[in-house]
């Protein structure tokens, strides 16, 4: 999903009202990153805190290394690193993750070893369907136990787009949530949802509701189980106990537009880029009676973020033996405060550019290769921008292609 | 002024606070155009009602040939036009118009000619310095006396961007509206405040407060006059008496970008253009007690309309002896009513698009000629989209550019 996708952040259909009405009760942050541009190191940032660099999860060429292809899972997060669930575990939490894991899918990098409780989804995305003897189909788990495979137990029509992911995780949610309440356990949710990941699907109910065609549908459906999940939290009347957080982990894939692919607003290009279209995310605090309602932040924020502020929440400190590179943005969004520090965007193991304050400093640019791109795939459609969304990887390093985020977002009028 | 320039239209920046309360307390237009790429021709369709090619401001190569260039101002706004002051003069409405009238600036096409009853502003922009003895100064009206010339009486400094325009304009506002509460007299009050076209300007107290550069400064002094035009409103107990709506008569002018430039969002190019980025506006109708608060329509509106709503909360009947091409918009704003039609995008006299529910199709595309672009003017800086921003004008009119707003609101990918 993209940093444009949500009406609060501007989406000209404004098809987002419970993500809007979750914005207006609680904290909008209009300059949150990803930790990279694509779905794995992104996730591994989240739950370790850390840089994909660190972490084991960077990537090459625009593909993660060690986590995946599409088609091909050959590795997963190393037991050396410590994720936020271990952690949490120690305070006495519960963690579920519901949908995609995406951390590798052999038996030692299941979630179950890595501090997660409970688990229902699929080691990776709904890609398929595959041919099941040469290339089986992604499997869903329960736990342990791996219930199903994608288009075989678990339909999507890639006809209609219609597929009921999204309920099934709507109520794994509710059912955790009501589960953990009458224990009275603290719990950990990571709702790891991906309607809006191609091939994108929506239950029949919302299919062909949205303006924007499939890709808002399952926008449409996503926004109306962040609603419910909500709302329940309200009638339990734990809303006040519990901390939400909604963000994305990387841009809009522009080369899926304009069918499958969302929107990144004003910002250039989309996911595997290291322009802000690809790592600019949309990201909403909320928590009743603490946060306060209505808050904008320009806080320079950070998926891995994530991992210290919930630490933080449950009392906890960061792991001191080892890098920790995300920051407890608590006083940010319970006091309002604004911490200065760098956004690092890194593309594979390649540090392509750095943000300070409104400043933004390209050392690499690159989009995708000519060979690609001759072959009809383009990371930026109808926004080439001379010198900067190059088809070659193009080293600035000793004069860094320098853009004002203020004066010019979309990154087309270096200084 | 575009239509991402706003923090509700999701500006980055997000830096107009008050016209986000005025959107939350009233209703969002998401889908609202203007009638023209270019000033004249959209102010003379707002105070008549009718389309720029009917009332005699249609314009040739993206200039308005009744009455415009920066140089020279040859026409101006026919006498067999009825304007919106003159009609809402015959039901008591006392009329102002403060800031730029741009219908012509010879003795009959004075706004007081017209309609109009006070005048504090200038018969064109604040172009100059010029040379006062080849070419003078743009000068300002109180009324029908010339007060003083821009440059010479009212400074603008060019090199800092410095000038109190928009100050003077706004007490000019405050104080007409206390005149015509204490009087107790109906009021029309057209405020054509300039300060984001280019040269840009902005107040000393307002400079260098903005993350967008000079042209967040003006956009942030406008926004925070809007707040104390309302809140004036409500302190003298008449804000349930009095509709405002705010627009915008073109889009972004991203010739200018980026530092005398705003945004147009997540739409394609920019003023003089009939992309989206050249036509569809923010838009905001405010009227506490009548419109219910946070609304947002999907309402295809048009500048024209206001003509006609207008004349519709006055209790007046548009003129029958002519078409009309506005439209009442009372049911949409007070009902939520959804009303079929058009919108049509003309470049000078050429229908270049129309917009029937999602759907445009363009007869022809252009942004500039190729000669212009050589000299490095370009409309549609880093948004160069294959067969569609034309540098030559294409004819479409046998088989229709087709774009599906929805899937694809910045026009990147033919259907």
């Amino acid at each position: 999903m993209g940093w444009g996708d949500l009406g609060a952040f501007g989406e000209p259909s404004k098809e987002t009202p419970n993500l809007d009405q979750m914005a207006a009760e609680g904290m909008l942050f209009l300059d949150f990153y990803t930790a990279n541009p694509l779905c794995s190191p992104s996730r591994a940032a989240l739950l370790t805190g850390r840089l994909p660099v660190r972490n084991g999860f960077y990537t090459t060429n625009g593909h993660a290394r060690n986590a995946y292809t599409p088609q091909d899972i050959v590795g997963g997060i190393p037991d050396s690193e410590l994720l936020l669930p271990e952690l949490l575990k120690k305070a006495g939490y519960v963690n579920k993750i519901i949908g995609k894991w995406h951390l590798g899918h052999r038996p030692q990098f299941h979630p179950l070893k890595h501090g997660f409780d409970e688990w229902f989804g699929s080691p990776n995305c709904h890609f398929g369907p595959y041919d099941n003897r040469e290339r089986p189909n992604i499997p869903v788990y329960r736990d342990w136990e791996m219930i199903g495979r994608y288009y075989e137990d678990f339909k999507i029509d890639l006809k209609t787009g219609e597929a009921n992911l999204t309920q099934l995780y709507l109520q794994e949610a509710l059912d955790f949530i009501s589960k953990q309440q009458a224990s009275q356990q603290p719990f950990f949710l990571y709702w790891a949802i991906d309607a809006t990941h191609a091939p994108v699907y929506a239950s029949k109910q919302f299919l062909g509701t949205s303006q924007r065609g499939l890709y808002g549908d399952a926008v449409r459906e996503i926004d109306d189980s962040v609603g419910k999940i909500l709302n329940h939290l309200q009638q339990l009347g734990i809303s006040e106990n519990t901390f939400v957080f909604f963000t994305s982990d990387n841009g809009a894939a522009l080369i899926s537009a304009p069918t499958q692919g969302g929107s990144n607003g004003p910002f250039l290009c989309g996911k595997q880029t290291t322009f802000e279209g690809g790592m600019r995310e949309p990201a909403i605090a909320w928590w009743p009676g603490h946060i306060p309602a209505g808050g904008v932040s320009h806080q320079l924020g950070n998926v891995m973020d994530l991992f210290s502020t919930s630490l933080s929440l449950a009392g906890l400190q960061p792991p001191s033996d080892r890098q920790i590179d995300g920051i407890d943005l608590l006083p940010v969004i319970l006091q309002g405060k604004l911490i200065d520090r760098p956004i690092f965007y890194y593309r594979g193991n390649e540090l392509m550019a750095v943000r300070a304050g409104l400043y933004k400093a390209h050392y690499w640019t690159w989009s995708n290769s000519w060979e690609e791109h001759g072959k009809g795939i383009d990371f930026c459609p109808g926004q080439s921008v001379s010198g900067v969304t190059t088809h070659t990887q193009e080293e600035h390093t000793y004069l860094p292609l320098l853009f004002h985020l203020g004066r010019d977002p979309g990154e087309k009028f270096p200084l």
